[in-house]
């Protein structure tokens, strides 16, 4: 898997994961919280982005937040010691090689990670054995191919499209959200239940307009705009025209529209 | 305007209608009622599919709907009839050649209508004289750039764009949902509100499997087949895996999604 496209590697896509989660902290995380006293995996922390949100909305619960990179890891360990939280510990670790014993866990928190694996399945079973009986699961993904918006663009399309090419090179998949329901069938999770969070931004909701549209998206497309040249997977002109028509989309008549999926399975 | 991206000139069309109405109606319109005595209008009814719900939620309200079509006037009349309702009167009439007193109503319900007409800022301003001061409008429109699914397909895609490209030589935008922010305030309604409507579905909702993937989506695109091969724009055998595709989005570990626009505004 390519570095540039493991969250939480650079500084601009830190910046970017920030945006992200303080705009969207809301919409995906307010109705997930556990009871005192459980015990919650959050497989894949990254650098900590959602890991503040989880351990403020569940006080009591003792949570244990994983990342295989140590870097990551430690920025995570900074920011909720800032934040005051005591209760996450944190590790370095492989989500495919965990030294848990079974069952370890009451609830496992997996939020933009799946996105990143060539095996997503696997790992949503490797986790399922660390897993309670009756423990949940709750799974977090964006998909890009739900991104549409007013004025339409063809080159912004393909900017995008940029984006996806390059993470399926990687292994990974960018258009992962709508699929988390046969996923976590296919892991063998129960009650398998899927919400989808549509992001929809007009210029009525400035705070989305700048904090999404422009710093969460448009800059995620931007980001990856020296790979895709350089890759050649499209025109200089076509991709600089295609974050034009992005940006275009946050003025006053523009719209934007995005969805993420949270699933939640039982074990 | 062609008459077969008219809604409810062929009883195929009027059947699909019936099966969205009765699948799609808490989603869209269980938001909407108006206070006893108020005068509401309903400009573009149809054959009369959203006017029972309209007139169940609102029984106090007296509601007035329109058609163009002399023919799904008589229907939607004997719709309301049959299901015993008394407060709305019908009218056979052109939304740009109303007869009424300016400011006559006091809210005005306007769906799947816009997405028809080649200009719909002006249907709303036209609209909008007939509107007391205050008073609210209200606008459902679906669009079909917001659909997708998985497994996804590229032919399934090119299915729908025939139905776009079709309604949108029609004088239409199909795609029109998206675009209700700026069309209500280009019009000059003032508080301009758009909430998403999407519709998400998976296995475990099997009404919505039958109800809205098969029997409403994919059997809208599946109507232009003949329209869409003949007008040159789909090679044939394109466009039936295309419908293939849809149909396959409904199986035990297929996903479809898709959005619907509901804006409110006041005068």
């Amino acid at each position: 898997m390519k570095k540039a496209y493991v969250h939480g590697y650079d500084q601009r896509e830190n910046i970017r994961l920030q945006d992200q989660a303080s705009t969207l902290v809301e919409l995906l995380h307010s109705d997930t919280f556990y009871p005192a006293g459980s015990k919650v995996l959050e497989a894949g922390c990254g650098v900590g982005a959602q890991t503040v949100t989880l351990a403020k909305n569940s006080p009591g619960a003792l949570i244990t937040s994983i990342d295989i990179s140590e870097a990551s890891v430690h920025e995570a360990r900074n920011k909720t010691a800032a934040a005051g939280l005591t209760n996450v510990q944190f590790q370095q670790a492989d989500i495919f090689n965990l030294s848990y014993k079974p069952e370890s866990f009451d609830h496992i928190f997996v939020c933009f990670v799946l996105e990143h694996l060539p095996q997503p399945v696997e790992a949503l079973q490797t986790l399922k054995k660390y897993l309670k009986d009756g423990g949940t699961i709750t799974v977090i993904e964006g998909d890009h191919g739900s991104a549409y918006f007013y004025p339409a663009s063809e080159k912004a399309n393909k900017a995008i499209q940029c984006l996806v090419e390059l993470q399926q090179k990687a292994g990974g998949n960018a258009m992962i959200g709508r699929e988390l329901y046969p996923l976590l069938q296919q892991a063998g999770f129960n009650s398998v239940r899927v919400s989808p969070r549509m992001v929809y931004v007009d210029s009525s909701k400035p705070e989305l307009v700048d904090g999404f549209t422009k710093k969460t998206f448009t800059a995620m497309i931007e980001g990856v705009r020296e790979s895709a040249i350089n890759a050649g997977i499209i025109e200089q002109y076509v991709f600089d025209q295609g974050i034009k028509d992005l940006y275009r989309t946050a003025e006053a008549d523009g719209v934007f529209c995005y969805t993420f999926f949270k699933a939640i399975g039982i074990k």
